[in-house]
């Protein structure tokens, strides 16, 4: 991850952050000849694969595991457009202590440009549909972190 | 457009709304088996392109005569998941007096269940990308139903 | 269906077709201003599942039943772009007698230009993976049309 | 690339290829819990875009110089599917002398299991849709390499 947005992606204190490399496919531009705007929701979800897996809590393992983390809301604010071929790094935070509930704040950079900001919020829930609490691992992860 | 999200989308007085049908795609799901949320925006595209219809400003006609409409932020609420082939109603409303800025609400209704709500912001810029106003056709529609 | 596709999809006889208006939506546009290739095997879905919808065998059912349709194979060619906002209709084909294997045959056409025409195989499989045969219902509608 | 697949797609001499990492998105899975099958034509794209880059023909450069290669057939074979987070190897190659058609061929790997093959054809038009020359700087390539 590039200084830059780390940066301004944890400037509250005890975030667990982390950055992933997007090179932008042509199939997510639009006639427009930028990239549609609901591809950055897709570009949010690898960011918070990546965070998840370097919390030792793999989006993959918690499926197995018997937890899904649907998403209960999410938002996005676009600065800048992308292109097709752009190199971007796409950003994740999650901040404070978890809950059932966890919010992902996200930005998108071209080298210094900031392009895009959002969030998604998600619960913890099991096979059933309930809420439930999160793995241990992954409170235990959080506090060791923040 | 049935008539519970009628309601619900025009509580306020002077609002111009339009619903869609949307039949769920199997393309549309994930492994969750419910649909992925980026794809809501998708929706809201398509009854966002409907209302313009009824306001007799054609997206395709706008882009024509020179017209932009990006999206400056989008949000979305999930409040219960759709599922593969469902039969949903998409529906979207604009409110208030059109400046360069218009925003646009949006619901998704399966029969008496309302799965989501949402709203994009867009800016009418021009094709230099500079911000311009709305056509005056679309101003006037907007007085007239208002 | 307008005259047109349904009778240059069943010049052979005994087939089973049906056809499926779409509505070209802007995401589904790339910046060369035409629909992204890969679309069009999506739209191939929303003809498929009609066709199964048509021979009382809905795809949600069979999956309940514990059938799945993966795909083996696919191909399409292009003969003319689809832009935006066109209304194009999509139709589906199911030739022969049913084994294990099937194959639908499909055409896209704008009013009376046909944009594409493609293919794809599907097999029967159940939930463990395994090569079965297709429910008797879906071999008597077969029986019966053909 | 890994040493499989490229012996896989270079058994004729004179190829031209590349291979490109995948990992494959939630977005991409489908409620059979695989990866639905159109999106492998956007992996194709991925691969196909960093070929052009070897051959020092970037496809973004390409589209400034007036140049579109827009897709004229493509179908792709599926032996095993291909899930969530799975690391992948998309390989493209391109054989022959170019002409206004050119041919590129795919493989997808995990590890030492082909999961897809594929292939797309695409012209060199203009601007205004006309078939034209590749770039010489295009064919020089090609020649130098096969």
């Amino acid at each position: 991850m590039r200084l830059g947005e780390r940066e301004s992606l944890s400037k509250s204190k005890g975030m667990i952050s982390v950055g992933v490399d997007i090179k932008v496919r042509y199939q997510e531009t639009d006639q427009m000849s930028v990239v549609y705007h609901a591809n950055y929701f897709t570009w949010f979800e690898v960011a918070r694969i990546e965070l998840l897996n370097r919390m030792d809590c793999p989006y993959r393992e918690l499926e197995h595991e018997g937890y899904l983390l649907p998403v209960l809301d999410c938002e996005a604010k676009f600065l800048k457009p992308a292109h097709f071929d752009d190199q971007l790094i796409v950003s994740a935070a999650l901040s404070g202590m978890p809950s059932a509930r966890i919010k992902i704040s996200y930005e998108v950079h071209r080298d210094d440009d900031l392009l895009c900001t959002g969030s998604t919020t998600h619960a913890f829930i099991d096979k059933t549909g309930k809420l439930t609490r999160p793995p241990q691992r992954f409170v235990s992860k959080v506090k060791l972190n923040t």
